[in-house]
């Protein structure tokens, strides 16, 4: 299989793969309404000749799993599609997710967000970029070859899943429900840089307790904002001690930025009942940073120790301690050595179809790549077209001529890994 | 008159006024909710033959008043009492309020909030202390005079007001229908101390503006819970640094820790939308203390710039400026020197009626006394039975012992400054 031949197959697809993205993005895939997608997605899977299986994601099935996070949505009624090209043992998996976050204010939309709208090479709308243009990707990537009358020794897995935004469910239904392959690429947007490693988050709330008096007699109370900045200052402080300790290990430099590959941030903070009366507590909730290769474990006792390091040199907080709470996300990080020959594969693939060696990161956000390596151990990589950067934002786009490479190089990573001698 | 005759006078009616203070509290008088309470006092002024006025407060001949605070309670509805015993020009003012602070939640009592219990020399129940028990002192000082035949050669003015507690605007219609005299006791709890001084207060929000992103990429934002923190130290320094200038002062002197004179304080925080995304504003809301002797305007200033001058120093909020909001309550401090011989005459008769010298103190909350001195020009002191730690608190009490001695104090000042040669 020559290169040039797959790049002439995607191209003569060219038209058909931006009417597909814009097809998938004109149907509307908030979290409990994949179906519509999911079936678009399964009748086309079919008409390539596909296997299909429709797995639902059955929260019961799932529970137990150390991985499962309750995202609050439907427990039983979402479902999960996966086309197997081929009949002998799984050589790759291609695993994209349908579900999108909300569009929020649509009215800071220049086009309506589930518009599809073709614009000066570009497809507007929510989840273009994040990842209907991905799932394009994968499903284009085997239409080129089948044109070309490829059929792989090692079969194919396509999968489209539901619940990525909220943590993973639906990639978890297909590893508790058995599929597997050698490899995968979740084909997230990482402007097709192979993204080998990912962190962590876990989602934690904070309660500073202060004690209430009027304001003009503060001196009787203990301000419970103020104590709150005291345990501010001491996670600005852990996340900065955290990433020195990190830049000694050689992923760290997979990184755009070693101060941010496990950030810690807080998101919301309230407090306080009236302005006259000395804050009685502080609510804040925030995210922690999980490094690659850290445990769970490790990265809530950093900073459970931190605190309370920094309640001991405080006189009230050391009687009255913040309580610390994990909630929602607890997502591990992720990793598959850059140096495993699936993505040496990738990137000589990558090199072959663009003329231009890729770049090997390490990305800071969540995605459903730990699942897959952690719990699965299937190598890994995210790899795709789009900008991070314009997922979940108003006016979301993908760029036509980028998805185009992606599928050429997916294609023919297909051509080589899946059948390899 | 002798001390001693007043002192058996007021013994005498003790279980009087014991019955009084219980019928107060067991009148519950929150705002809007008055009119009981202050028809039991007419009827009482009545009784001791008093010629009383019942003067409604209305918002519209207040509102251009300079002190005039709306404090969003009834506009039209409620009253005031003001019982004239005597012919002459008025010699004094007494002045309480019949409004208080809610109980909160009632299940925190040990006893109902209303019930006017009487226990171990202490009566129970919300208002008791602030202060149902103060316009019993003055109403029994009158009345342990009249059993002894005085007559006040220059008249006394028994005032009940509404809304001290929201911010003054019953006293403020005294002043604005033009009851005035040459002097004034405000008989709130100071714990038999004289307090001619007052610190002010002035109610603020700010707004603190961030940028929002992904907490994996916080990076690109701002997080507005980390810009607070700047301008929540910059009001820390400013109000230790006002306190530095403020301790030249003798009237610093008056005041029980000359580091909390006009405190700033934050009551209220909240921010941020989402745990995982980086906050893009935090309000808070608080309380800045004006020092005695210090304009509202000033106060207001010194907290914008100090604002400004953390802001001018860090590189997003420089850009990005805090904003400051001034709203509700805006009250002023004030002051009688504690020479004037209205106040040398008070402590006299303290000392003569309980044998020992009264502390003079200045005291850091509000209270209607600013609205005497500053816009009536009439010498004024707090002064009266109480601590003012029980004040709003679970469990309101008055002592009795307290409350008598109190009362014979008063009633040996009206004595003695109303019919002074």
């Amino acid at each position: 299989m020559l290169t040039h031949q797959i790049s002439e197959s995607v191209d003569a697809l060219r038209s058909n793969l931006i009417a597909f993205i814009q097809t998938l993005v004109q149907t509307p895939s908030l979290p409990e309404q994949e179906h519509a997608v999911q079936t678009v997605i399964a009748d086309k899977l079919r008409a390539l000749n596909l296997h299909v299986d429709v797995a639902p994601t059955v929260f019961d099935e799932l529970r137990h799993h150390p991985a499962f996070n309750d995202d609050g949505f439907d427990a039983n009624k979402r479902v999960n599609v996966v086309g197997r090209w081929g009949s002998g043992a799984a050589g790759l998996i291609l695993n994209g997710h349908v579900d999108v976050v909300s569009p929020g204010d649509e009215n800071l939309w220049s086009l309506p967000p589930w518009s599809g709208a073709l614009r000066d090479g570009r497809i507007y709308g929510r989840g273009a970029c994040d990842m209907k243009a991905g799932v394009a990707t994968g499903i284009f990537a085997m239409a080129a070859l089948q044109r070309l009358g490829f059929a792989p020794a090692r079969s194919v897995l396509m999968q489209t899943v539901i619940g990525e935004e909220s943590g993973g469910v639906g990639t978890l239904t297909t590893i508790v429900k058995g599929y597997t392959a050698e490899a995968c690429i979740v084909l997230e947007p990482t402007g097709l840089e192979l993204s080998p490693v990912q962190s962590g988050a876990l989602t934690f709330r904070l309660t500073v307790p202060g004690k209430a008096a009027h304001a003009a007699l503060r001196q009787f109370g203990v301000n419970a904002i103020e104590k709150f900045a005291v345990v501010l200052n001491a996670l600005s402080q852990l996340e900065a001690e955290r990433h020195a300790q990190f830049a000694a290990s050689p992923i760290a430099q997979l990184y755009p930025d070693a101060r941010y590959i496990a950030p810690i941030s807080l998101g919301t903070v309230k407090g306080g009942e009236w302005h006259s009366t000395v804050a009685e507590k502080v609510v804040a909730e925030g995210r922690l940073g999980v490094f690659p290769g850290e445990r769970n474990e490790a990265a809530r006792q950093a900073l459970v120790d931190a605190v309370s390091r920094a309640a001991a040199a405080d006189e009230w907080l050391s009687q009255h301690p913040p309580q610390i709470e994990w909630f929602e996300g607890q997502f591990e990080s992720g990793a598959t050595d850059p140096q495993h020959p699936f993505i040496q594969t990738l990137a000589a693939a990558h090199e072959a179809m663009l003329g231009r060696q890729p770049r090997i990161t390490g990305v800071p956000y969540g995605a459903d790549l730990r699942l897959f390596t952690n719990h699965a151990h299937i190598p890994t990589v995210l790899y795709g077209a789009g900008d991070v950067s314009r997922a979940h934002a108003v006016d979301e786009y993908i760029e036509i001529e980028e998805v185009v490479q992606a599928t050429k190089v997916v294609a023919l990573m297909i051509a080589n890994w899946c059948n390899r001698n």
